[in-house]
Parts: structure tokens; C-alpha cells; sequence
């Protein structure tokens, strides 16, 4: 049972239709450089695609110790304020920007928003985490059964107080003690008075990325594109089970973890991460493009214009149209000024859904046979709509190409999916689907396509696969031990 | 002399390297339909890239009579609460959208926002207003002599105020009285108890479209994406020197003024209209793209990919790349959370400029030779970042294509322009900006290009020019004449 | 009619069982003392007690112009900002505070807050009034009519507009002009570019006074009050009918009216003013003392306590305590931190009423004949909650004395009154309302007290009444001509 | 060492010349009555003389589960709104209003607002707590180093720790465990899913009274004046020593700690409760009058006038009047729309000091020799610009008369006292106070004469206080071990 919780209801947001898999969190981290938060703000607002809902930041300044400002929002409606930033000064400081689970009523309090801070009794640490826990619940029992008193609904306050109960003295060995203790998937920023400190689990699920800024500055990033806005230099990545600590201008390398094989997230590539960014050495473009390209040989079909839905399916599309010969055009028009969350919206805007978002450029889907590029499907609402406004334009046919592979398993790993049963994938075949969207064709790129333009030329190695694809394939690296005894039910053994 | 204000101070708004021309303002009625304030807040905000500062909207009632809302900010911020949208009911609405004049320091007060409403002996009328009236310095100062008392710095007020005094009973009597004082560009949707009325200036400089809602509803509307999002069909421009008066679901239509020579503003195409919209018959999109065929053919150069500067050069460089065989690619990324204003912003927020906003695409930018395709060059503040962000993420060439003619005369019709000489095209050649911009290459499109993109085979009409293009040639078909007073010199003669 | 208005509604405020006679405004001005806008605030806050709605201040600096700063809220939470008042710099200021008219849904808008401004063909002005206009409907039809555009739905406008269609060159003279077509009860506080004006109507029916600060400094201000707080020197009053124009560290006395027998409120004496303020000479708190005096003498009762409700039956309960050796003691204590207005109050907060406000110190009160000594009686509403209250309490007698004669007659000079059929004392005699509020006794000061009690040892002088005390007799000494031609009936001759 | 602690700078609350001790809190809880947490609002609106700072509720009900808001702000701002109180829904619920100690820079958060919530493993509980724990930073260091994590600053999150840590299975048993390590005064409102629960430490430093409402109702109070304002009956005190536990409608008294003499703070009789409250059965308006009577009879002077230091000083003064004979007045007039806190103000704000809250009613205190009663004198600033003001005005002579012996110690229970060397009574005698006030006259009432006015005949029993008097005798009742760790030196014994 999770534990009841008060709370302070601020607003209410509905889901306009937004139909997509969310990261839940971005993490950033710099030490060595004055007025370390305006980088970390930079950074988090380099890093908002990966949530918008809230961010946090905490520094750690000799004179005034440890300051916080944590606040709903987006990062450049909070962070670029001078009087917010002064209250956050040193070289050394940490953020983290929040997705909101969205549909549950009074879900986030201000509690809830990350960097979380402890007072342990050799000093404070402050860590930001980007993943999920498995076995937060049964964590969270333990320890309060053992007299722990959470503040969040947070997962990832069990390893504050993991850390406040390990024996060792100093943080990053209580840090080991507790992420020892935990399962799932996590890439970690984290600080004390003079450390910064990266960590990802073993088979490092989600990104986090080494950059160097002038000569005594360290950033920690979950993305490269990040590293860009401060004018960082890339590094290298932290590797998956690798912890490092960053102190004095010094970074020091550990690997406290069991040596496991890499399973990156593949959908990190597919859709979360920014285009410019390099994941793992690899383009985030170049391998949306390419994918592109996989789709228009695996999928071909004969068509007057190749269209993106906006943002994401761009370079798909790019790349398919390339590919394919057929002309690339912007069908659909996207408003700059939409936003995700309204206050008390009325109940036409609660209609609207992604026509408040999107428009088809009339003139030139007109009579045309269209091919629209989308990454991905997950409950199907808004590729119908789509077809709907791209039908009632006069496109002659619609055919949609998909830049991932059925969706059809829930991700347990730092990624807000609907159940089960509402992802479209998991009830029906793709002809089923082509059906249910009432579209002239239907195609997802193949699971061995979509890894060939990842680069790994032979397709999925099924013994070992070389990322994490449970969303695709059921196949989870970590047992989901929480859910598990909630009753999911894993894929059975084919 | 402009008359003095008292002005309420409410936030700083740093030019954050922006460097565009703006569209001052975006119109929008709706007659016919209950709850017609719902409709006008939609189609404000398809609206909302002409003008971001603030909004307002007027509904009128029987019962409670005419209601108005103004505020700062953007319309899904403001007009989709419940809570606001019910104190404005009734059948018959009109609204606004407002550009900010950048850089003036508490230039804008809520009570320059509009519709502006003015109470007349015959009962009520409202206003909105797109356009500049270029003779208003002179008219205010005739209307206080007169005892009128201002209440904005708006040169629309005069409207108003020139309808008060008008000695018609009749509320578009009056309004016809009042335009024909009025010189400049103007195209206005205004409403009375019943009527919904719309308005072009002889020249028709700003657009202004008809469309039907269901049975008994009439739109007016800036763009015709607006009325995409509210499901209205488009139906015709208002024609230049046109009024209609919509009532009891009847439109009448009206030709108040001596009839002249059209002269669309031609920058609506290159810029301002969204690429979605249909002008004149002609689909914006494709009026960019074909602009960049042209310039492919004006201005070829050996390279290794075409890419647009974000989001406005898009359609342009999908042309330039269909037509010279080059690559498309996506070589600079959008940042989708950045807005315009930041309210007391660090120093460093201020210095970052268009790297808040944009990223290099490092991986696709590499070594290779880069055309960029952008719609203008204004100050040029901009390109020269922009070109600096891509040498230093590698690019072995620049080459920048622009979609307009260079930008060398500042508009006095309703768009924000900076003193002639910020303009970098009035004070350099295209040689001497290339040097300035220290760039590989930098071509402009030219004026006749530009004529055959918008579909005029022979090009521009030297004697009798079919559009509005004074920010290119120095043409300017209604004489400023306030600024004129003020000192602005005209082109001399050829 | 009066006008119908858009309005922007905010909020809405409960009537809380106040069940009083309100001031309506508060006018304050400086002349000759840099920052004077600060000068202002203070003033303002000292005059609260006339207008707790909202605020506003206008200045004028060389430099930058008017300025102007209106608010709802007091003015202890807006105009001590730092950021707030720098926009409003130099030596000469002008600010008003109003109240809000209970009741009428979205009454007030920011629009309606004064001081009001106007630009003339010989400069600006700004005026804050404080007073009633009784001929304002009319001359606002007769304005609109000839072109004036309203833009509040307040009475005070129509002064600025009489102003800015005067012939006359000079802002004092075109005041004048504009204030000889005006009737009804005015003292303002205006401002041009270097002069400070103060007039008041030829009956003096509102008050003001002129005080002396520092060498070269000039103050207006509705009452001394807000001369003590600034450490300004009380001079003299305004006389009635005269007009002050200070520039230049001179004060010029002009007399643009018809003399005529002034009419003070005596209202002022008894409720409005604070009681550490001189009016005409005569210190309030020491006339509400000597009303209790009078009462004792009038209407004796055997009892145990005598008991002021609280704050403004203080005065008068010591003095009736003194006169009639009978204790004085605090039986019903106030709660500090109350306030007028609620935002979206529950169910509850609307039905608690007095309670939220007044609690009854039940130790003392238990088992005593207690008089209360109240200022009026206007609806009766609290009368009744408090005479309940006091005997829940335990109180064995309860006897009301009242520190003014009965409220019978609504006002039309400036005050907020409930409408006539609304006025307790309007349907019942003395002995009908003892009754009603089911008490042991209840006793008004006679007129002819009253009239001792400030100073007139023969009472009041029916023929020519010394003060205006329309409230009590019927005897209006001005015609309210606008709400006679709405159907108010006066009082028939006797 | 106190923790280091981040923090959410919001406003800068100066400190404007007030020169009072402050009672740190009130609480309050409600079991039995539907909407249970409107009566909590409407219970700390009375009580919010206790604490202006912040306030919050907690609410339970079975469906929705624990509940709470916090907020910054008095409890009419807030706790009145329907929106917000719809989300406090059930029939059980305690609330907490919070004093801000003044100028420590960032002092309170949000985190720092009680109610305080505990998960334990046998289901949440809620606490308020009134007092202060004199060993907490103790209790903290250890607490911490097994592993809590705190929250807030508050010494009161250590009783939530203890509770969490308890091996008893029930709530109430946790929290005698954990106030039976736990030293100092407190006054303890606590509810679990069903249970409402009281408890008052040993000595009964801090006031606690039970009330019933309706047939099943039952309330806990600070303070009486807040059972009136819900028309609750006033039953009996919480006993010192005493738990009450209320479920079901019945009340369950335990006594879980060692007996000891009770010592309840003579100050709330003196200043912090309201006069309207009766304590211990004694009526606090009765108890301060007859400190006047008292004060008059020790320290008799020859003067024409007794006035009250507003509001405070009031009934003290009506007792000194009385017994002595001497007219009572109101020489010092309050502004009744002063507040404590100011957002950003002007350095002329800073300044003001006691002039934005007391005017002298010139006019009575003019050429007359005054008594003025004040409640105590703390570091003497006030005093000293309320004699200028005083004398400014033409008073003839002005003589000090306190309704309190001369605090001269720090309060470590609950109340906020300025360090030691800051109370004028810890470093000058009687006769170096009247010199440095500069005044005629100055009296303090004896600690004997305090003791019979609150009904002790014999006055202080040395041996055995009756009552809490370390502020004025140095006899503290519980160690202050904390301090005296922090170098803080008790009375040498005598």
C-alpha cells in the first residue's frame, strides 16, 4: 500500500491530448566555477524537454552553507531571476528538473521537487536522481518501520534515508552502501560541501555525461546538449556502474557495483533525448535519420509528400524522405506558443486537445497521398486526431510510418507510461491497429531495424540484447520486484 | 511631441537578441455563436506569433451588456480559464493581440491593450486594430485642442475619439467619418451591440479574411489558420478599402473609401503570416518554399547541406534544397521552452542571447560546407552568432541565403522596425555586410525573385508595384507624414 | 441610465455585517519637498480609515513626466514598495484612497481609481476628489453627447472632462470653469506641472486642510491626522468655496464661487474622521467625549458597566462613563487582524458576520447592566448581533446609547448609504426600534445634543442649520438633482 | 551547533519598532464535527495574536485520507477561501498558527510550518506543538546520527522523530515515549485517523483548554476567546502533566509523567493571551485591569490624565483611572490598518518606526501631565519615541507606569525574547531607565503586586512559585540545557 500523503492542491492539468512517453527527470551538476547555479540553471534549462513540470536547485557556498530553491514551473520562468540567484551562490551546486505524472490529482508538492537534501551526521548531501527504483516500496516499509519519516511521495527519497542509516563517514561510501540496496534504474548527480558526485547503476539505463568547463570546472549532465549552452567540452560518459567524485578539481573513478552488460535505453535515441545531443558516442539526429532510412526500405509505399508530425518525427522524415525520393514538406504547422498546463481551463479547451497544438498546412496536403512520419504510438489518441485534421484537409491518403516498434510494455525505469491495457500495442495487432486508425497503411520499424540504426549492424543480439527495449519487447533487465507483487504480470517465457 | 503618460511600471523586458521585424498586432471577431468569447480566445491564440505582449477581448450581452478582459501575457496563459471566459458572455465578441514595442521602457500599460470601448451618445462600440495610422501625432493633437482626453499612447485611440465627435448617428456611419481623417494602414474588426464590423484601408496593407461558422456564424479573422482552429470555413478577404457589417447573420458589404491601387505588404508572405495561412488566394508555405527555389536559382553554391535557421527560414531551405539537390538537415536545434520575456534577469541571462534559444547540431555540422537559409537580416546581430555557434561547432563553409531583399527602410504600417540606421542593409552593401558577418558567402533573394515567388511571372511592377515592399525599396505608398514632421527623410528620387 | 460599463471582475467582497455609514475617499497632496509621492504614501495611510479599497498616487518629475501608481488594497501593502515607489520621483505629488460601494458586483475597477489624469492642449493635470457630483448623470449625457469619451464609471470624471473643453488657457481657470457647472460636495486635491491646487465647495461639506513642511514645503490633506504622521504643521483649513494654488513655495487664495453659509457633515464629528484630528478648530475625539457627556445627561440609566462598541463608541462611552460615574470597561474585545474584504469566502466566513470580528469578554459582562454606547445605527443588523452576543454572555440588562440622532435620510455628498428603505431608523420611531432589537433600552442623542456637543450651546439654528446633518433631518442643502429625477422623494415641508 | 539548513528566501520582513516579547504559537483542534477544518480556521483566526506569521491545517477523512495547507500569512488570507478549505475535508483536524522570530535572515519555510506529519509504520499522525523544547539540539544530534532526517528547523520535528522511533504500536504510546525524553514547555495539539489528542507538559508553562461543541464535538484550544468564536462551552483547562485523548466522542484523561508544582507563564496573563480569555479561571481582562489597580496604589503620582499605550496597556489603565481617580483618555490613537510585515520597503518606511502605527490626539495630551500605562518594557526603543511623541505634542509631564516587574531574563519556553544584553532591565536599574527614557516618572509593578493581582493574596511564594516568572526573576523552572551548553549563564544563586 503506498503511504497516504498530505497535500497542497494547486492546479489542475489536464492531458490535452498529449500522447507520449515522458522521461521523468534531467539531472546537472557543476563544481569549479564561481556562481556555479547560473550554469546549473543554463544547463537545466537546456535539459526542460526532459521535464517540465518543476526544477530544483541547491549550491553550497563556505560563508552561508547550503541554499535550495526548488519552484513549479519552467526553469527560464524561475531560474533567470537575479533575486532567486543571489540566494543560491558557490562553486559548487546541483539541479534537477521534474516530469508531472500526469492524470493523478495533487500528485506534486513542492516536497516532491528534487534536489533532496539530508543533514547526516558528518554534514549534508543533496541528490538528484533521474530513473526509477523498483523496489522503492518495500524500501520505504522497511525504513519506516525503522523510524524513518519521508516528506515525498518520491522514490528516491528512500536513498536519503538509506544514506542517513549506513555506517560509514563519509557520503560517497554511504552513497555506495545505499545504491547497493536499490534496484532499477538510476543515473545520479549529488553533492556534499566540496564533492560532486556522478554515479548510473550497473547497466546504466539512463545517460549522464562528463564535461569539462575553463580549467578547474567539472559539469555533470544528462545530456550534451547541455554541455553546449554553457560552453562546456564533452568528455566522455559516465560508464553504466561506474561512480564518480569530483573534489578539489580532481575527478576520482569507482566501481562499487557487480559488473553487468550495458542496457541502455533505446527509446533515449527514439524520442527523449535532444536531437543535438551525443548519447554513448552516437548523433541523436543522425540515428533519428537514419532510422528514417530503415523505414523508407523496410516500409516502402507509393506517396505524393512526405510529412513529420512535429517536433519529434522530423529527422525520420528527413531521413525517409531522403531515402525514398518522395518530397519532404511541413504539412503540419506547429503553434510556438503552446504550453503544456492550463489553470482551470474551460471546457472548450478541455475539448480542444491537439488542435490547440497543431494545424495542417491546407494548401499543400491537398489531393496529395501524404506520408506522416511519428515516432511513436502510444494510446493512439493523437494519431487519429491527426488523421482526422489531415483527411478533412483533402489528402487523397494517409500513411503512416513509425519510428519505434509497437509500444506495447510499460517502462519501470524513470519513464511515466499509461497501464498496460491503455497502450494500443499491448491489445492489438498492428493490422488492428491500420483498422482502429482507419488509415491507408500502418508500419513500425522493425526491433532489428531500429538497432541496425543504432549502428549495431546485425540487428538485436536476442541472448544479449545491447539496450534496454523492454517497452518493445517485455524484455526487462530488472525485475520490477514493486510491481511485481502489485501484480503485473511479466511476458511469459516464449 | 508625443504627449506624456503616467504609466504603471511592471516588468523589464531585455532584447534577448532578438532580431525580427514584428507584426504589431493579430484581429479577431466572431458574430453568431454562443459563447463567441470561447471562439475569439482560440483564434487569438493561432494568432498569437502576431503579437505576444498582452490580449484583450469584448463580448457583448444583452443581458449583462458589454464586457471586456485585458491582460498581459500570452492568450493560453489568460483566456482559458473558466473563471475569466464566463464574465464574457454572449453571441458576439471581438479580440486583440498585441506586440510589445521592445526596449521602450514602460511603454505598455493595461490601458493600451485592445479592443479599446468607447461609450457614444447611440450606445457602445469596441475596437480592435491592425495597422499604424501614419498621420495620428497630428490628429491627437486636433483632438485635444478639441477636449478629448486620451487614455492610451495608442494612435488607435484616435479612432475612437474621431467616432465620438462624428456628427452620423449610426455607429459605422461614424466609424466611416473616422477613417476617411485617418491615413495610414489599418485593418479593424469592431463591434456594437449587434454588428460585427471589418475594415481594410484602400490599400488593403494589412490582411483580413471572412469566414462562416455553422450555420449562422461569421468570423473575422488576421489569418485564415485562425479560423482552422475553430473549425470555420475560409470564405474571402475583406477586399482593400472594404467595410462589412455582419448582422442578424447577414454580411453587407461597403466601399467607403476612394478606390486605389491594392498594396499588400509583401513581408507577410516573407515573415509575419504563419506558413499554414492562405493570403490573396496563396498559401504562405508555399510562397517561402518557392522563394527559396528562386534563390537556389539566384544564388547557387557548391555544399554539402541546406538548413534552416530556425523556425521561419524552414519552408525556404526545403525549397533552396529541392531545388539545387544539396542535402536538407536539421543543423540547428530549437531550445522548445525558451520565451521572450524574462522578468529581472541575471547578467548572465542577458548576455546569452540566441544561445538561450538555439543549439548547433554538432554531429550533422561537422566539417561540412553549410547553407544557411534565414527570412531576413535585420540588425544582424543574430546572423553573426549564429555563424559563429556553427564554425565552432566545425563547419568548414557559411553560407548564408536570405528569403527577402535586404531590409534598408523601417515600416511605418504596424510593423516594430529599429531606426533606419540599426538596419545593417541601409548602411552597408551586400559585400560590405558578407565582410561585416565575415562569412563565406551571403546572398539575398532579390526584389524581382521575391515578386515571382509571390506568383508575379514578369516580377515587380516598377511603376505601379502589386504590393507593399517600402522596407526593400523605400517606396512607400502612403506618405508618413507624422514622421516626416518628426524629420524622417524619403528616398530621394532616381 | 447610468452608462453600462465593461469591467474586469476580480474579486468578490462579501458584506460582513458592517453595518456603517462610509467615507467614500481621502484626498492627500505635497508641494516643495523631494519625493513627495513618499510623502504621499504616508498621508494616504494616515487617511485609510476614508477608503480602504484602493489607492493611488500621480507624480510629476521634470525629468520623466507624470506618473501615475493605482492599486486595489491598502495602501501599507502597495505604495511603501521600493520598486513601487521609485517609479514615481519628484517634489510634487498628489494620492486619493477610496472605498468601495458594497455590494454591486464588479463595481470597481482599477479604471475608477483615482487621482484621474488629463491631457490638455495646454498640458496635463491630475485630480483626486473627494465628495459626491449630485448633477453627474447629467452632465455626463450632455458630455457624451458632445464627443467625450468616458473611461470610469465614476462621477469625479466628469470634472476632468468639464476641464479639457474650457476656452479658458491656464489649468486653475479651466477648473474653475469646470467646478461653476458642478453641484453637490467637492474638496480636491489637483496637480499640474508645478502647482498644487486645493478647492473646496462653497458649503465646505467635505473637509481639507493646508499644513507646512520644512521651509518650502505644502500640504493638503483631507485631515490634520495625516500631518502629524508626516511631521507636517497644521495651518489652517481650506475655507469653503475657496480655491489654494501653491507653486513656487507661495500659496495663492482664490474665491471662484458665489458665497454662501457653510455646511460642514457633521458626520465627520461623528464617525468618519479620526479622533486625533482638529476639524474646523475642534478636536473630534474631545466632541464624541462631549457626546457622551450630552447622552449621560439626556438619557440616564441605573446600571453596572458602560461599555464602548468597539473602536468608534469609545470616545463616547468614556464620556457618558465620566458624566455618569457609572465603571467604564471593555466588555467586547476586537480582533486585530481583521480585514474588510474575503477572496472566494466559504459559506461559513459569510454567515459569521460580526462574530468574525467582535468577541464579547464575557468575565465582565456576566450578571451587569451593561450600556453600550454605539455611533449609529444604519441598518441595525449589528445592533442585533451584538445584543445578542452580550446577553449569551450572561448579561442581565442591555441599554443601547447612540452617539448620533437617528440615521434616517440617505446621503448624496460623498458617503455610502444604503438605500432609504434600508435605513432602520427610515421605517421605525425610537420606540419601534427598541423593540425590534429587543433590548431593555435604547436612546439617541437628540439633534440639539449633538449641535452642543460641537460647540453650538444653543443647539442647532433651524433656519440657517449651522453643519449638514441631511442624514438625520431630511434637510439637504444641496438639491440631489440626479436622484430626483431617478424618483427620490424629499423630505415633505412641514 | 545549530544545522545548516536550505532555504527559500521570499520577503524581508523589518523589524518596525516592535518592542514586544511574542508568544510563539497557537493551536487548536477540532473531533466530532463535519468540516471540522473551518472551525480550525475560524479557531486560529482568534487566536492569531499568537503567531501572524504563518499557519496551517491538518484535516482526516476517511476517503481523501490526511490532508494539509500551509501557508504563509494570517489565517483571514488564507483559511477563508473555499477552494482551499474544500480540500481539508472530515471531521477531524488540528491547525497551528506560527510567530516569525524577526530578523534572522531566512528564518522560516514553508517546511518550518506546523502542523508536523509522520508516517509511522502503524499509520500517520499530525502534531502542533505550542512551547519549546530546551533540549532539542540534543535530541537533533542524536536523533541524526541513528539515521532521522529533518525537515524543517524547528525544534519541534524532534517529537515526530522520537514518536517514529518509539517501539510502541499506538500513536498515543509513541508520544508519551517520545515527551517523556523531551524537556521543556509544551502545549500539544495531535490527532491521528481517529483520535484528537492534548497534552500539556508537567509544569503547564503554556495554556491548553478543552471545549465541547454540539452533542459529539470536542475542541483544544490555546485559548477560550477562540472557543466563543465557534460557540463552543468552555469545559475545563488541560491539567499540566495531562494527555486527553478524544475518539468516539469520548475524552480519556492519562497522566504519563511524574507530577510536579505547576508553573504556568505569568506573562500570558500579562500580555500574550487575549483579554476576552480566561485562564487557569481567571479572566485575563480582569487580572490586567487589576494590575492597574495594583500599579496605582504602589506607584500613586499627581496627573490630570491616565492613558493607554494602545492596545495592550488598556485595561491596565482603566484599573490605574479607577483606583486613582485620574480621568482615563485616549492620548494615543492606533491605525487600525497597520500590519507587521512590508514587502521591499522604502528606506522612509524603515524609519517611521511607531509613527505608522500611534498618532498622540494632540489636542487632549496638550500642556497635560500624563500616566501612561504600557504592559512592559522590553528594550525600551518604543518607549522612547512614544514619550517624544508624547512630549512633541505639548504633554507637561509624562510618567511610565508597567503592568509588569522589569523583564530582565531571556524566556527559553516558547516565547521570543531578544539575547539578554538587549533587555534594558538585564543592564540598567530602575532609576538608570527613567534617565535614559528621559521621563519624570517611571514605575514597574513588583513581582508581589503582579502575584496578587492574579490572585495570589500573599503574593510570590519564594520557595514555591506559583507561577513561571523567569523573565523577570532569573528562576527558570526547567533547565535550559541547550543554552547553557551555547554559554548561557543562569542566576547566581543568592
Amino acid at each position: 500500500m503506498p503511504p497516504a500523503h498530505p497535500f497542497d492542491f494547486d492546479a489542475w492539468n489536464p492531458d490535452l491530448g498529449d500522447d507520449k512517453l515522458h522521461e521523468e527527470c534531467g539531472v546537472f551538476g557543476v563544481n569549479g566555477v564561481s556562481d556555479a547555479a547560473n550554469f546549473v540553471a543554463l544547463g537545466l534549462h537546456a535539459l526542460q524537454h526532459r521535464g517540465q513540470e518543476a526544477g530544483g536547485i541547491v549550491s553550497y557556498d563556505p560563508e552561508s552553507g547550503f541554499n535550495s530553491a526548488r519552484r513549479f514551473g519552467y526553469v527560464r520562468d524561475n531560474f533567470t531571476k537575479q533575486s532567486l540567484m543571489e540566494t543560491l551562490p558557490g562553486a559548487l551546486a546541483i539541479g534537477h528538473v521534474r516530469y508531472s505524472t500526469a492524470g493523478s490529482k495533487g500528485a506534486t508538492q513542492i516536497r516532491d521537487v528534487q534536489p533532496f537534501f539530508g543533514e547526516f551526521s558528518m554534514g549534508g548531501a543533496a541528490i538528484a536522481h533521474n530513473g526509477n527504483i523498483t523496489n522503492a516500496d518495500a524500501l520505504r516499509r522497511e525504513l519506516i518501520e525503522r523510524g524513518s519519516i519521508f516528506q515525498s511521495s518520491s522514490d528516491s527519497e528512500c536513498i536519503i534515508h538509506l544514506m542517513a542509516r549506513s555506517l560509514q563517514r563519509k557520503v560517497p561510501e554511504r552513497m555506495m552502501d545505499a545504491l547497493r540496496r536499490v534496484e532499477g534504474a538510476f543515473s545520479i548527480v549529488a553533492m556534499t560541501r566540496t564533492k560532486l558526485i556522478g554515479v548510473r547503476d550497473p547497466l546504466g539505463v539512463r545517460p549522464l555525461v562528463i564535461g569539462k568547463i575553463g580549467d578547474e570546472g567539472w559539469v555533470l549532465s544528462s545530456e550534451t546538449c547541455a554541455l553546449d549552452i554553457i560552453g562546456a567540452e564533452y568528455l566522455r560518459d559516465v560508464e553504466p556502474g561506474e561512480m564518480v567524485v569530483i573534489e578539489d578539481g580532481e575527478l576520482t573513478s569507482l566501481h562499487p557495483f557487480m559488473p553487468a552488460a550495458p542496457r541502455f535505453c533505446i527509446f533515449e535515441h527514439v524520442y527523449f533525448s535532444r536531437p543535438d545531443s551525443i548519447i554513448g558516442g552516437r548523433s541523436v539526429y543522425e540515428t533519428r535519420r537514419q532510422i528514417g532510412v530503415e523505414l523508407a526500405r523496410e516500409a516502402p509505399v507509393d506517396a505524393d509528400l512526405v510529412c513529420p508530425v512535429p517536433d519529434s518525427g522530423t529527422p525520420a522524415a528527413i531521413g525517409y524522405a531522403h531515402e525514398s525520393g518522395i518530397p519532404y514538406g511541413m504539412g503540419i504547422i506547429r503553434n510556438q506558443y503552446m504550453g503544456r498546463t492550463f489553470i482551470e481551463p474551460t471546457e472548450q479547451i478541455r475539448n480542444m486537445g491537439v488542435r490547440l497544438k497543431l494545424n495542417v498546412n491546407r494548401a499543400l496536403i491537398e489531393g496529395k497521398r501524404v506520408i506522416l512520419v511519428d515516432d511513436s504510438v502510444v494510446r493512439g489518441t493523437t494519431s487519429r486526431k491527426i488523421k482526422e485534421m489531415i483527411l478533412d484537409a483533402g489528402a487523397a491518403e494517409v500513411h503512416f510510418r513509425i519510428a519505434s516498434p509497437p509500444t506495447s510494455w510499460p517502462c519501470f525505469y524513470g519513464v511515466d507510461t499509461p497501464q498496460r491495457e491503455k497502450l494500443l500495442a499491448a491489445t492489438m495487432s498492428e493490422d488492428e491497429m491500420r483498422e482502429h486508425l482507419a488509415i491507408d497503411s500502418l508500419k513500425f520499424i522493425s526491433l532489428d531495424g531500429l538497432y541496425r540504426a543504432v549502428g549495431e549492424a546485425q540487428g538485436r543480439d536476442v541472448k544479449c540484447p545491447q539496450y534496454c527495449d523492454a517497452c518493445f519487447s517485455g524484455d526487462y533487465p530488472v525485475a520490477p520486484s514493486d510491481m511485481i507483487e502489485k501484480g503485473f504480470e511479466l511476458k511469459a517465457a516464449e
